[in-house]
């Protein structure tokens, strides 16, 4: 449908968002109209004052088509300056107050490089996180500290004995916060100090990435603390800590680590299909954008509820070219089995890092034998 | 229905949240035992260690019965200590993984009061705000500047004319953030003086509130910033910033201005009935805990799609006894028109701030008589 009035748009100066948009079709393009107001101007079209705010600042509708049963997707420009140079400010303009209104969904996002400025973007990306582990071309292997309530000395007994086994990325689990039973300081210096000690006696380069979402600057605090005790990554679960918090410490060089993003929080966003923001637009390109170097999701067929279309469309937005912006790891988890390591393989290749949680410890008493068993089975594959 | 095997509870240190969880019952029990499970340990309840984390870190149903068609309410109660002491990790625990998994809503929380320290709450709350403000008992007023796109001296003009207009609270539009066109700076500074002005020469007490949204610790330092130039209070997005950002926010001793929510990029939460987050929890209740002093949200009728049970439990949220926690102002905004002010305080009655936005500018070019007209209509019917 043509789009009457619009003027000439110049070439990387906005960048471009693709609502899904339940219809009917009148309706649709009304709705379409009033994103262009709601997520700039917020004032109706006839108090917009002429000139620049009403030609450059108001979003634009740049298409409008219809795509299955009773949807339309709806493309439109804002001006880059509109996001301030800032994750915040662009994710504001992207969904803010339309997050509140049901029956639209982000489905995709075209960046600019102006706009893919306002972070630094993942300083490690696939290849980063490779060199720094020491693993050229197999699919990398990863696993969690847990459960809750164990004390600091168990929690690193587990992290020795997982190193030693040979997983790679050994991370905190994301409820390990700064409990009494294992408060951050003592738990990062341990657990560092424990995988050390396993890579001592393989000749490994395992890493111990604890967790450092918290409240506030916190969040920076901990990660520069984890960094200079020698931990080898951070997780953050950008739901919680706010996804600037991702993007500053992927900036700061005090920390320069890789940078793990946990989904927790962010459910709310998937977990309705007429509303949010699609699977892989938020846990591929935006949590990429923020400056992840992996993005953990729940894998399909596990305890949650995520379709293999939504994973492939997770790897596609944590992949395919995204200006200067280096691809990074997909890292589903979320209740794989040993038994499901084979087709997981199948379906994400090498360029995937296996999330394995309690299913290690579910195979038997001996951790280390079943962590080897995990790893052979991937070397054998990928050997 | 009894749940078998269920240790008694030691009174004050666990907290409860109330799960709205769609049936059938078999399914429903099944998935508020996995809640205990996910939330806590996340791992099967046959490798849950014996002790302590059996005992009392899993979550433990304490309830569970048909509400409505289809659904069930369960009642889950955590150990305080798995929160951490800190807003994030609270948070994590009542909904961190299963906001990804459909079916199931927080209706609802019951904090003792070791939880609710984990914030500061409210300095200020709706006593306090009414003091810094001299408005003995009428609702307050509030408006934003708008459209984005303005430049600082129109925004200081607009903010000034607003002030001599009788407007109590003038606050950025949540989109200004740190734009070429009206940098965070010169624009607070700027506002700052304009409604001293004004306030110079109706001898009247009426704030500017800049947004201090920001990526990681920035929110923090243009908080200080603005505190520092006299601002008379601080808008944030806790969706865009993190709701920890607004907990240390409300906390800060160099700061100390009251704090107003604003609900961006939070809507996902709250489209979907069936998952997410009520809002009277999230915009009542979680927003309050986090330290804000009034929450703004979409009023019914408006713009947005929210009903008046929905503001209804907003002010429950926002007003009921919870601990020590002072009750704070809900803020209902979004489309209001000026037509609409008689309803809305019947509705709300004085315990509100009504925030009018565009309708201000709608009415009529004398921006200054608009205002004095909106005050008016106030002071008549609460003076």
């Amino acid at each position: 449908m043509a789009i009457p009035g619009r003027p000439a748009s110049r070439s990387g100066d906005r960048f471009r968002v693709h609502y899904r948009i339940r219809g009917p079709e009148a309706e649709a393009l009304a709705t379409a109209r009033d994103i262009c107001l709601e997520q700039t101007v917020e004032i109706p079209a006839s108090l917009v004052p002429p000139g620049d705010v009403a030609d450059q600042i108001v979003g634009r509708i740049e298409g409008f088509e219809s795509t299955s049963s009773g949807h339309f997707r709806a493309t439109i420009s804002y001006a880059s300056e509109c996001a301030g140079a800032e994750i915040t400010q662009l994710l504001n303009v992207i969904f803010g107050n339309y997050s509140l209104k049901p029956g639209v969904q982000v489905e995709g996002l075209d960046l600019p490089e102006p706009v893919l400025q306002t972070s630094v973007g993942p300083r490690f990306g696939q290849s980063g996180l490779r060199a720094l582990l020491g693993v050229t071309d197999r699919p990398l292997l990863a696993t969690a500290l847990k459960p809750l309530g164990l004390s600091t000395t168990a929690l690193a007994d587990l992290a020795y004995r997982l190193a030693l086994g040979g997983i790679d990325v050994i991370k905190d689990d994301h409820g390990l916060a700064n409990q009494p039973f294992a408060p951050f300081p003592e738990r990062v210096e341990r657990c560092v100090e424990a995988v050390a000690r396993a890579n001592r006696q393989t000749g490994g380069q395992s890493i111990y990435v604890p967790n450092v979402t918290a409240p506030g600057d916190l969040t920076l605090q901990r990660a520069r603390f984890a960094a200079r005790a020698g931990a080898g990554g951070l997780l953050v679960s950008p739901g919680l800590a706010g996804l600037g918090a991702l993007t500053q410490l992927a900036a700061d060089e005090q920390i320069a680590r890789p940078i793990l993003s946990h989904p927790a929080f962010l459910g709310s966003f998937v977990t309705c299909p007429e509303n949010g923001i699609a699977p892989g637009v938020l846990f591929g390109q935006i949590v990429r954008l923020a400056g992840a170097d992996a993005t953990i999701y729940p894998n399909y067929g596990g305890r949650f509820s995520f379709r293999p279309d939504d994973c492939r469309a997770i790897v596609v937005g944590a992949t395919a070219p995204l200006g200067m912006l280096k691809p990074i790891f997909p890292m589903p988890g979320g209740g794989m089995s040993l038994d499901r390591v084979a087709e997981m393989l199948d379906f994400y290749g090498s360029e995937v890092i296996l999330l394995i949680g309690g299913a290690l410890q579910a195979a038997g008493p001996d951790l280390v034998a079943t962590a080897r068993r995990l790893r052979q089975m991937v070397d054998e594959r990928f050997g």
